[in-house]
Formats: structure tokens, sequence, C-alpha cells
């Protein structure tokens, strides 16, 4: 029972603080995306391939999590882009307070797009919002048919989900459509990408859905 | 600082639990292991290919740990073995006194051997006892390279790593040779397993190790 008054208080001072982030990020006119999956679904290699596609429009940076290392942020910098490295030290997931400091570390005046990546983990990160404008979850064709049904939350809170490593598909038990028509089950909104970082399918819608999230931005800036 | 304190009480608590299990299950002379990794690490399939291998020689019962889903206690209970479903209801572990529960519901005179397939998750399982012998780490080939430097804890606390999807090898820019070295520069004790359920490679290997485990501890027993 203590337990859960403790939870339930966490998640309310995180929600409080995810407010602020939000507000802070509208009045910059900064969108700030999501990325949510679980170990090696490919959420490193994505934006290594996404970023190029992105920086000639935009002038965008990303936030990387991980528990310890600093690995994905190196792979990251190398694309360019300016790169905030939070270690959670353990901890499963990002929260808005590590997000509320790496923002302050960024110049938000001049940036379009704030990519976070979250922790390597399908179940907790789905649980804190960050004040992000969008959760896109990543999900690859190697871990199988069953993980919308089994990590609901990461699903029915996304806004788009990301198909990763479908150059796998003659090899694996993966059926695509019945994939799909599970996805819409859950949540018949989503905007879903199936791609291949390896063989660059793909790539290009899926960053255009960014691009079209930023002039979203810009356009009800000027309406206000 | 509160959440520090919260979360070692917890842990504290979670130990002296797990005490319990172990001692019970020694005076039984019952093996537990622990199985431990991401989503789609492909645990519920190395089950159902390992089961049939141990049940003609050994008692097995498995205790299937997920989020909300019975999905894989289905799977499991098709190959014979008695299972006890634990849904954890939004936590992203099993923790010692779920374990203990599940335990009053087996017969454990008449078991040899509980294997735990913990829930998805690669980073909090591994903070949590639950009493067993032997902490075993699932690590698909595809996940990529990196999992042990950026996930160390569910590797250093393993008593052995089974390497799951070996048949996608050619597909991936994975190299066993240089993972196997990473992995004994944690843990130079490691037990490793590559195995292919799809083509029922290293099954046979990997269930050994199990029957070993057993047969220590029959020794024990009977020294004692």
């Amino acid at each position: 029972m203590v337990k859960v008054i403790i939870a339930e208080k966490l998640l309310k001072a995180n929600e409080e603080i995810a407010a602020v982030n939000r507000r802070l990020l509208e009045g910059k006119g900064v969108v700030m995306v999501n990325l949510i999956g679980g170990p090696g679904a490919g959420k490193t290699t994505l934006l290594e391939k996404t970023l190029p596609l992105l920086t000639d429009k935009f002038c965008v940076a990303v936030i990387e999590g991980d528990i310890y290392t600093t690995y994905d942020a190196e792979r990251i910098a190398k694309t360019g882009v300016e790169v905030v490295q939070i270690n959670t030290h353990g901890a499963c997931h990002l929260d808005a307070k590590m997000i509320g400091d790496a923002l302050n570390q960024l110049p938000l005046d001049e940036l379009d797009l704030i990519i976070i990546e979250n922790v390597g983990n399908l179940v907790c990160p789905a649980e804190f919002d960050l004040g992000d404008d969008y959760k896109i979850t990543i999900s690859s064709v190697t871990e199988g048919m069953d993980k919308p049904a089994k990590y609901p939350l990461a699903f029915r809170e996304a806004y788009g989900v990301v198909i990763t490593k479908t150059d796998l598909l003659p090899y694996t038990v993966f059926n695509l459509g019945s994939y799909v028509e599970e996805l819409f089950k859950i949540n018949g909104n989503l905007k879903i990408f199936p791609v291949s970082a390896l063989k660059d399918e793909g790539i290009e819608d899926w960053s255009q859905l960014i691009g079209r999230m930023i002039w979203r931005k810009r356009r009800n800036l000027t309406v206000i």
C-alpha cells in the first residue's frame, strides 16, 4: 500500500515537471519526440539514418538516455547534431526532471526539434511523461508478433510505431500485415512505418512524419 | 533522497523474502533458474524447445512472469509442464514475494526444477533476487553487440548467457566471437550457449547445463 502511494506521488510530481517542460518548449516552438523501445530494437541506428534527412531543413538536438554508457551519444554526435547525454545510473527510464535539466543545456531559441532516445525498455518509459509532443514506439520484427499485446501501454500511448529490421522479414515468422492489424486494434490512429535501416527502406517516409510535426507546430505559432 | 531510501528498503525487504524462498527450495532439493532478457529475446521459444529435453528425466515446473497477458503461459502449458502465471499488472519485474506466492501453488516435494521466465526487461529484473540458484541472461544476436556494456548488471549477475537467434547471424552485423570475448570481460566464469531455436542448434548443450545443475544439488543433498 505504501509502495502504491509513493508510486502515485512520484508519477504526480513527474507530471507536474513534464507540464513545465511542455510549456517551455511550446513557448519556443520546439517539437519534442520521445522514442521508446526495448534493448536492441534499433533506436540508435534509426536515428543515425534519420538525422541526416532532417538536419538540412531543421535545427535538431538529441537527448540520449542510457543507464551507464555514452555509446549511443557518441554514435549520434557523429551525425553532427548536438547531443545531451543523460546517464540514469541504474534507473530504468528517463523522467521529466532529467529532461528539464537537459533542456537547460540546449539552445532552445535556435532549435526546431529535440528527439529523446529513452532507455532501452518497453515497460517503464511508457509510464513517464517527459513533456514531449509525440511518443514513438520502436519495435523490431525479430522481437515477434506479441509485443503490442504484452506491452500495451507503450503502443496505446504512442502517436506512431516504427517497425524496424524489415530486411529480416524473409528469415523470421513475422507477418507484417497481421502485425499492423494488431496495432490498429490497440490504437486505430497510429502512424505506422516499416523500415529497414540496413537497406535504407522506409526512412524517408518516417522522417517526413517528423517534418510534418515541425510544420504543424510552426503553423500553430503563426496563428497564435 | 526519499526515493533512494524507499528503494533501499524495498530491495532489503525483497532480499529477506528471497532468502526464505531459497531456504524452502534448498530443503526440498529443488533447483530454481531465473531467465532474464529483453522483450522478444526469445525466452519463451527457448523454453518450448528446452522443456521436452528435460521432462523425460526430471520433474519440471515453470513460473511465467508477464505484465498482463497469459500468452506465454499458454504456450508453455502445451509442453505438458505445470505452469504458474504471475501477472504484475504494470510492474516491470518479478519480486521475491510474487515467487513465494507462486511456490505455494507448486508440488515442491515432487519437483526437481523450477524455471522462472521473468518479465521481458533487461534492466529491472536483474536487481531483484528471487531466491533462485542461477540467473541466466538471454540475449539475441539481433539486439546487437553492445548490450553487455549497456546493461551490465544483467550480465554480471548471470551464471550463464544464452545467445539466441544464431540462425540470423548471416543477415546481421553481429560478430559472435567478439561478443563472447566481450561477455568474458564482464564475467570470466560465464557459461555461454549460442542457440538457434528455429534450427534446433545448441539446445541440447544448454539443456545439459540445466541437467548438471540438478545433479549437483542432488549430490549436495546426499552429502548433507
